[in-house]
């Protein structure tokens, strides 16, 4: 029997690590690093980074595989990611199989942020689970909107108030979330919230939240709106990528 | 100049600590630790051991006041809770000032899960400071929303599809949030989703999220609504207060 572990490493800040992954990861005997290409091995890095922080003595093997491409072109959005989920789960499969060829120990598999929060790895492995039989633990870490509100230190919701949390791709498309007084916007691909009327709109922007590049700005959105786009640009050609994240009230003040 | 550090603990599995708030409470002068009165104590003593266990050597200063109360039967719930903040404000400044004596040092308070998500500290933080110089800081913690969906070894969002968070009070009063697919219900004074319509709605819910004492349920919840009910109160009873979330789907499927 296999033990797969996912955990949620928080933003990038290695003082992000609770207790808990620490423990899982100098605890593995093997962890699993995906490469997702030229321009984004910064992720590739931190991850072995981590692992060589964390663990202790005789430290988990680590078997760095490189991730297959999403086709982008795919018509149907969902269809598209499935396929890719199945196409990543049977590499996974494959690396378990060849870095624990007796078929039992602990395999570990860095997650940025936290598992839950608008990323794959919950639905690849449990696609895993078809081909291997394994035992699936989650290990929660901070998320980027946690280090975007402490970033800024404002609470995430007004006082009994709802908040809801959504992709920059669905902003763009269907603008401010119905009944919604604190948006919360995520895997943004640039500016969504230029497909909005700014007024009466004040924004908490990050990028790399959490880590020692962080960049804040805040401010009604009519007014910061551009400097946001201009700051978000030049910091992306200046890294190469960008991870960004805000937060938008508008309606009733607290 | 005093800092003072909102330090997020997680949801009382001391493993949820993180780096950074380890550091910050044994890097302390003083630390604040609210009593909230007779059936709560739990939470003052966790956070107790928890400093103990994390402190090293000259361990910090632990103050412990009571908790002003709230004026529950205030007509106006927000301005109650205005009031109730300033009230605890002063508290908050009187103890510094005894603990403090000197007027400069580190000054820490540790908050259940992450001081951003439904909690009165960063409110009454900024009030403070109209009462002393202080500089802020906020440590991220793990939410109960993420020792939720870890527990459950679920994600929170479909895929690409937005989230809502929102109160007990607020399902009771208002119904399933408007357009909203997912979503996580939070201080919940008992069992709010008695107001829905239970056709199609998945729920999973836990109660001590992250604690040893930890229950989950999960299930359809047209069958499952009345044995989460009952499990709620049975455990309640046997330790004398509750802390519950759970996370409802409805709708298209992913």
């Amino acid at each position: 029997m296999i033990d797969l572990f996912l955990i949620g490493i928080g933003t990038g800040n290695p003082n992000h690590l609770t207790r808990e992954a620490m423990r899982a990861i100098a605890g593995a005997d093997l962890i699993l690093i995906p490469r997702k290409g030229a321009g984004k091995d910064d992720l590739a890095g931190l991850r072995r980074r981590i692992c060589q922080e964390v663990a202790t003595g005789d430290s988990p093997q680590l078997r760095e595989f490189d991730l297959p491409k999403r086709d982008a072109g795919a018509p149907d959005y969902r269809a598209g990611v499935d396929d890719w989920h199945d196409a990543i789960a049977r590499v996974w499969a494959a690396e378990i199989r060849a870095g624990l060829p007796q078929g039992t120990g602990k395999v570990g598999f860095l997650v940025w942020g936290d598992p839950s929060l608008y990323d794959s790895t919950l639905r690849i492995a449990e696609r895993v689970t078809a081909e291997l039989p394994l035992a699936l633990h989650v290990i929660p870490g901070i998320t980027s909107i946690q280090a975007l509100t402490a970033g800024h230190a404002i609470p995430l919701n007004r006082i009994g108030a709802p908040v809801t949390i959504t992709t920059g791709r669905r902003l763009r498309d269907h603008g401010w979330p119905e009944g919604a007084e604190t948006v919360v916007v995520m895997l943004d691909a640039g500016c969504a919230f230029d497909v909005l009327d700014p007024v009466g709109i004040e924004i908490w922007w990050s990028a790399y939240a959490g880590m020692a590049e962080e960049l804040r700005l805040s401010g009604p959105l009519a007014e910061i709106g551009q400097q946001i786009a201009r700051t978000r640009a030049e910091a992306r050609a200046r890294h190469g990528w960008i991870m960004d994240i805000y937060l938008m009230r508008r309606g009733t003040s607290a």
